[in-house]
C-alpha cells in the first residue's frame, strides 16, 4: 500500500496514518510520560488505552488536571454520528469516557448528531439516523454508564436547547474559517456548513445549566478535531473556557489500512454481529502471517502490520506480560494465524455475548438517560 | 434624490424603487385586473390594499385560488423579523393576512425569526430577539386574529419542531445557491447561510401536521422574495406544493425615500409611540409642498412625492372619493401641508390609541396564541 493517499476528516479517514504528523498538521500535544504520571498519580492507575498511547495526543488535558487537583472538577463529553450500527471502533473513546466517569466521577454529556449524519450521507433520511441514534445509545448504555452523570440526547430531539445556543456558535463563525477547516465547496449544503456549530454546544451546555465556568474533557477519535479546533476558537468569545480534549487513534478494520469502517464489506465487527458473523470476519481478517504454514513456522510473521495484532493491542488484551508473549510467539513463528484468530475470535464472542445481553436490558433503562426538550 | 442607489434584499431596501423594475428581476407576476375580479368573486370584496396595488405582485396566486374554488382550501404564513419594536410599515402585510383569514378562513402560521436578526445584527443578543418576539406578538393580536386559527412561534423556543424540517430543506440548498440568491460572502456568518432554511419551514409545516398537502399563501414585503424562491425551489423536492406569495410594496418612512425604517431617526411610526411622538414625527414628515404657502396656495402641491398623502393611501385613507377630493385639494393649492399633517397624525392617533389598547389586552391572551415545544 502506496502512503500517499492519507485523508484525515471528520468525514472520511484512509490510507496509512502518520500519527505523529497528525499532531504536528493538528497542532496538538503529544501524550508524554509526563501527563500519564499526573493521571496516575490523581487515579490510582492508568488506563492500558492511555498507557498504550492508543490515545496519543491531546489539548489542555495539563491544564484539566491542574483544574482537578485545585477542586475545580470536570464534565465529559463525547458523541457518535448515528448513520448505522455501533462497531467495535466506535467502543474506543466510550471505553475511555467511562473510565474517566469512574475515576474522576464526571458527569457525560453524550450527543447523538443525527442532524450530521443526514447533511453528510446521500442517501439517509432524517428519520433513519434519528433511530439510529437510539439504538447507538443502547451500546452506550450497556458499557456501564452512570445513569445518574451521563446525559445523552439527538441533535434532532433535543434541537429547542441545542439551536439557540448553536445560534450563539454561529454567530462568530465565519464561511471562510469554516471552509479553511472543513473544506467546503460549492456544492456543500448549507446544513453541512452550519452544523458545526451543534457539536460545540455540549462543550458548554452543562456551564450554562449550572450558571458557571465549568472545565470540559472530549474524549474523541482525532479525526474529530477540526469541530473542536473551532469550538475552542469561539467557546472563549462566548465566556466559557476552552474544552479540553484527548485524542485516540483508530481502531483499524479487520481489511488492510483506513479505519474500521462500516462501508468496507467485513471491515468492522458491530456490536449486534452473531457468533457466525464473527466467526466468518475474523476467518477473513488480513494478517502478516506468510504465505504459507511451514514459511511462517520458519521465519515468523509480522504482528506490526496485522490487524488481529491490532485487535489485541487496542481492544482485547490489555495484559502487557499476556500481548508481550504472544507478540514473541507470533515474531518467531511458534503461532501460526489461524490458531491467534481462534483465541481473538473467542474473545469477542465472549465480549459481545456479555454486551448484547447488557444492550438487551438497557432498552428498559434508556429514558433514564435520554435528554429531551 | 438620484436613483442608482437602490437595493431591495431581505436586509436592506434604499433608494427609489421602480416595482416594475422588481417584478421583472425577481420574476414575479403584477396583481392585474382579471386576478383582482377573481378575488372580488369569491370573497365578495378585495381589500384596498390590493385594489390599490399596494400588493403589487404574486407568484402562483391564480392557482391557489383555483385551488380554494375546488374546495382545496390554503392557510397563510407571514412572520417578523424581531429586531426592534413593530411600526407601522409592519402592519401592512398583517392587515392584509387577516382579511384573508377573515374571508378565506384560513389558519394563519406566524414566524419571528429571531434567529434571524441575531444572526444578522451585530449588536443584538439572542435574548433581546427572543424578547422581541413576544413583544411583536401582541401587535400581531392586537390586529384582531382568531386566537383558534392563528399560530405564533419564535424560532428560538419552537425549535424542537422547526430545526429537523429545517434540516430536510439544508441538505437540499447548495452554498452556491445560497450565495447566489442571498449575496453572501467571505465573512458571512454561517447562521445567516443556514437561515433560509428555517424560513422555509413554516411553509409546509401544517402539511406535516395534518398528513396531507395543503396551499400555503404568503403575504410579505417584496424585499422577502429571496427566502421564498429558494423554498419554492426546494419545497416539491420534498414532497409539498409550492407555496404562493402576494407581495406588498413598503410604506415609506416619514423622511424621503426608502421604506418605513427602524434605523432611520424619526422616519418611523412605533405602535408603542405616544401622541407626542406621533406629533412631532408627522411634524417633520417630508411633503412635496411648496417653500411659502403663498407659493403653494398659487401653484398647488406634489402629492406623488409626499410621505404624508403616501400614508393616507397605503394606511390612513382607504376611501377613493375621500382621497380623490384629498388629491385634488392637495393639486390646487387648497389645502397646505400643516393643515393635511394635522388631518393624518388624528388618523395616526386614533388608531394608534385603539391598537394600544388592544395590545395591553393581548398581554392577557399571548399564551393561546403561542405555539412552543
Amino acid at each position: 500500500m502506496v502512503n500517499d493517499e492519507v485523508v484525515v476528516t471528520p468525514w472520511e479517514v484512509k490510507g496509512d496514518i502518520d500519527y505523529d504528523k497528525l499532531v504536528r498538521d493538528f497542532g496538538t500535544q503529544k501524550i508524554g510520560d509526563e501527563i500519564i504520571s499526573k493521571i496516575e498519580q490523581i487515579a490510582g492507575e492508568v488506563h492500558p488505552l492511555i498507557k498504550r498511547k492508543i490515545f496519543f495526543s491531546h489539548r489542555d488535558l495539563d491544564w484539566l488536571l491542574s483544574e482537578y487537583e485545585k477542586g475545580n472538577k470536570f464534565f465529559l463529553y463525547t458523541g457518535r454520528g448515528p448513520s448505522g450500527d455501533t462497531h467495535l471502533g466506535h467502543l474506543v473513546s466510550w471505553i475511555l469516557t467511562k473510565w474517566f466517569q469512574d475515576k474522576f466521577g464526571a458527569e457525560l454529556w453524550f450527543q447523538m448528531t443525527d442532524d450530521e449524519k443526514f447533511y453528510f450521507k446521500d442517501g439517509l433520511t432524517a428519520e433513519f439516523t434519528n433511530r439510529m441514534a437510539y439504538e447507538n445509545a443502547l451500546d452506550v448504555i450497556a458499557l456501564g454508564f452512570d445513569e445518574k452523570k451521563t446525559f445523552i440526547f439527538s441533535d434532532f430531539d433535543y434541537a429547542k436547547t441545542l439551536y439557540p445556543q448553536a445560534a450563539k456558535v454561529a454567530k462568530k463563525l465565519t464561511f471562510s474559517t469554516a471552509r479553511a477547516v472543513f473544506g467546503f465547496n460549492e456544492s456543500s449544503n448549507v446544513g453541512q456548513i452550519f452544523f458545526t456549530s451543534m457539536q460545540s454546544v455540549p462543550a458548554f451546555l452543562p456551564s450554562i445549566k449550572e450558571g458557571k465556568n465549568i472545565p470540559c474533557l472530549i474524549p474523541h477519535a482525532i479525526d474529530q478535531d477540526p469541530h473542536f479546533r473551532v469550538c475552542r476558537d469561539i467557546l472563549p468569545k462566548l465566556g466559557y473556557y476552552k474544552p479540553a480534549a484527548i485524542h485516540s487513534m483508530f481502531l483499524p478494520g479487520l481489511k488492510q489500512g483506513g479505519k474500521m469502517s462500516s462501508s468496507i464489506m467485513d471491515s468492522a465487527i458491530f456490536t449486534t454481529d452473531t457468533g457466525e458473523q464473527i466467526e466468518k470476519k475474523v476467518k477473513n481478517a488480513f494478517t502478516g502471517g506468510k504465505s504459507t504454514a511451514e514459511e511462517q513456522r520458519k521465519t515468523g510473521a509480522n504482528p506490526d502490520i496485522c490487524s488481529v495484532y491490532n485487535y489485541y493491542f487496542i481492544l482485547f488484551m490489555w495484559d502487557d506480560n499476556e500481548l508481550g508473549d504472544l507478540r514473541k510467539r507470533c515474531l518467531c513463528g511458534e503461532i501460526l494465524c489461524g490458531d491467534c484468530k481462534k483465541i481473538l475470535e473467542n474473545k469477542i464472542k465472549k465480549f459481545l455475548n456479555d454486551h448484547q445481553k447488557k444492550r438487551e436490558e438497557a432498552k428498559k433503562r434508556l429514558d433514564k438517560f435520554i435528554l429531551r426538550d
